[in-house]
């Protein structure tokens, strides 16, 4: 059993702020994602796409934003849980929190945050009827580890960034590339497209346009697929395959959350934001674009301050007896859980001459 | 008459980033400070100071932080009136504002938001009964060009970083400086006190510690001050001066503002954080550490969040008829009034081969 102070569902940077914001407040965080990597959307779907609207940047790129906030809560030594998905929520009897992820990994917390953003972001998966039976042997939606692909046969499906970004990562680790997407036109950076384009001339990636996966084959592994051409005049045809990662895009889905008994409002989770931003369930809070209240705006700089607010509630239920007394931290430093210790320099008192 | 959209009364941090939630909504912005510059304290009083608790940046001065706000809001041309201080608010019969300066400047908009900080800083002045006739004929308590002062004799009074730095900055400029100081203890940056203390065996700053000014004379300008020393035993000294800077900090002072209606709690403005931070005037926001309502942090982070909302709020205030359907700056970029526009790299769509 994992034990926290604060557990915070959703490590996208509102979660990531919240660590540092409880840390300030000597309070101890651990995240949950499903996602494999902190930084939700902003690491997972367009970190090389920039942010004109954080204050005081005129421009940042999604993944060092990510890099900074990583780098600016690092004193708090946060535990984390990657690629589960929170999946259930039990109030104790002392008003305490068990949280079990899809995998069974169990959390104890005495305050659940979810900055669960636009929801755990799913893979969306073909429509292929016995896909299911290969998943975790032969087919991912996700690549974690690109060297699990190292001397393998493997084919990717789609027509984005993902699909063509890994088709050229993996064409230096995987035995064989093949790509496959439905149509002849491709969506991504510029760059990709061209350094695709040059690595299929090279026969070092194996396209097959206006075609998709049909059919999966294999006796208990994954063995082969069967590319299916849109023009029917043209013959089907057969890889020999270790791997089928259809790369179609995540789509946001706010999950099992949507059980716990939560109020929601338009696919949101509605919290008082006239005072905690604490959910119908005491103890738990929902900051960043996971919540809704009149004027929300699903911006990253109002779950910073949402996340600000709502650790000065929770350390009221943590700390019942205790009054915090905050002090800015140009006046009194950041001191980190790792003994670290920032603070301004000090003026001195001396005379002169 | 300044007409604007947003007339901002304060351009510390949070009213500087007003500037930019609003341009995004193609807003037009003025603002109004009593002091010299933009920035606010961040400027004025601790620009050399770490701050580490502003999303993202795990350690930035806070006159970095002005300089990249400044930088942020650049595309939406604000104008400013600085060095005034916001005096009088009239109500129009169209419920737009006329608000008037201490030096009489008048501004004309739609919506009014108060981003005044702690208040305006007003000088603290020595206890001196005559010295009011000498203000501006020779008695100043900020100096904003210090070429006033070239080949005059300065006397500064003061102990801190303040009276330190410009006694030293004027050891190369006035003819004469003498610095005055109650205690025989500076207290500063370790390298003003040592440049100071170096300066004086040098004669190049005459030092009268454990002393103060106790006397100003002169017919209309000032001519000469009288120093006492606290051992009243030791005589006291006459020095012609032609100027006299009491450098003893700023006290922040909520002033006119007070008197304009506004329902005020703890000395800061009452507003609806449920909603829009609007005060109990329609048309009058307050945002950052000016306003108060349950739970409120003095946060430069929750000022940003503040102004974002704000904003929307005044768009309809001022586009009664209008939709605003508001894109990320991920997705629509930042168009500029001054003709610039950033926005992310399109992708491309074309096939591969």
């Amino acid at each position: 059993m994992i034990k926290t102070d604060i557990l915070i569902i959703g490590a996208g940077p509102t979660g990531l702020f919240t660590v540092f914001e409880a840390g300030l407040l000597k309070l101890k965080c651990h995240l949950i994602d499903a996602l494999p990597q902190p930084g939700g959307q902003c690491s997972e779907i367009y970190p090389k796409k920039p942010i004109y609207d954080i204050p005081a940047y005129p421009e940042i790129l999604a993944g060092d934003l990510v890099d900074r906030l990583l780098e600016q809560i690092k004193p708090f030594e946060a535990g984390y849980t990657l690629g589960e998905r929170a999946e259930e929520l039990e109030k104790q009897e002392d008003g305490s929190f068990i949280v079990t992820t899809n995998k069974g990994t169990k959390h104890h917390a005495s305050v659940v945050v979810i900055a669960g953003g636009l929801g755990s972001f799913e893979p969306r998966k073909p429509q292929l009827e016995n896909i299911s039976k290969y998943e975790d042997n032969g087919v991912s939606y996700i690549i974690k580890d690109p060297e699990v692909y190292r001397n393998k046969k493997v084919v990717i499906a789609g027509g984005g960034d993902s699909a063509l970004d890994w088709s050229i990562y993996l064409a230096d680790v995987a035995s064989e590339v093949s790509l496959v997407h439905r149509r002849n036109e491709f969506r991504g950076a510029l760059d990709s497209v061209e350094k695709a384009s040059e690595l299929a001339k090279l026969g070092k990636i194996k396209l097959f346009t206006e075609a998709q996966v049909a059919e999966l084959h294999g006796e208990n592994d994954l063995s082969g697929v069967v590319i299916k051409h849109n023009d029917d005049s043209k013959e089907n045809a057969y890889l020999e395959v270790d791997s089928f990662i259809p790369l179609f895009g995540l789509s946001p889905k706010l999950g099992p959350l949507g059980n716990w008994g939560l109020e929601i409002q338009k696919n949101a989770i509605k919290v008082n934001n006239a005072k905690d931003y604490q959910t119908n369930i005491p103890g738990v809070f929902a900051i960043g674009d996971v919540n809704t209240y009149e004027g929300k705006l699903k911006l990253i700089l109002s779950g910073f301050h949402e996340a600000a607010v709502m650790c000065q509630y929770a350390y009221q239920i943590i700390n019942p007896n205790k009054r915090f007394v905050m002090k800015y931290t140009t006046v009194g430093g950041v001191e980190g859980f790792d003994g670290s210790k920032k603070e301004a320099k000090k003026e001195v008192v001396q005379s002169i001459l």
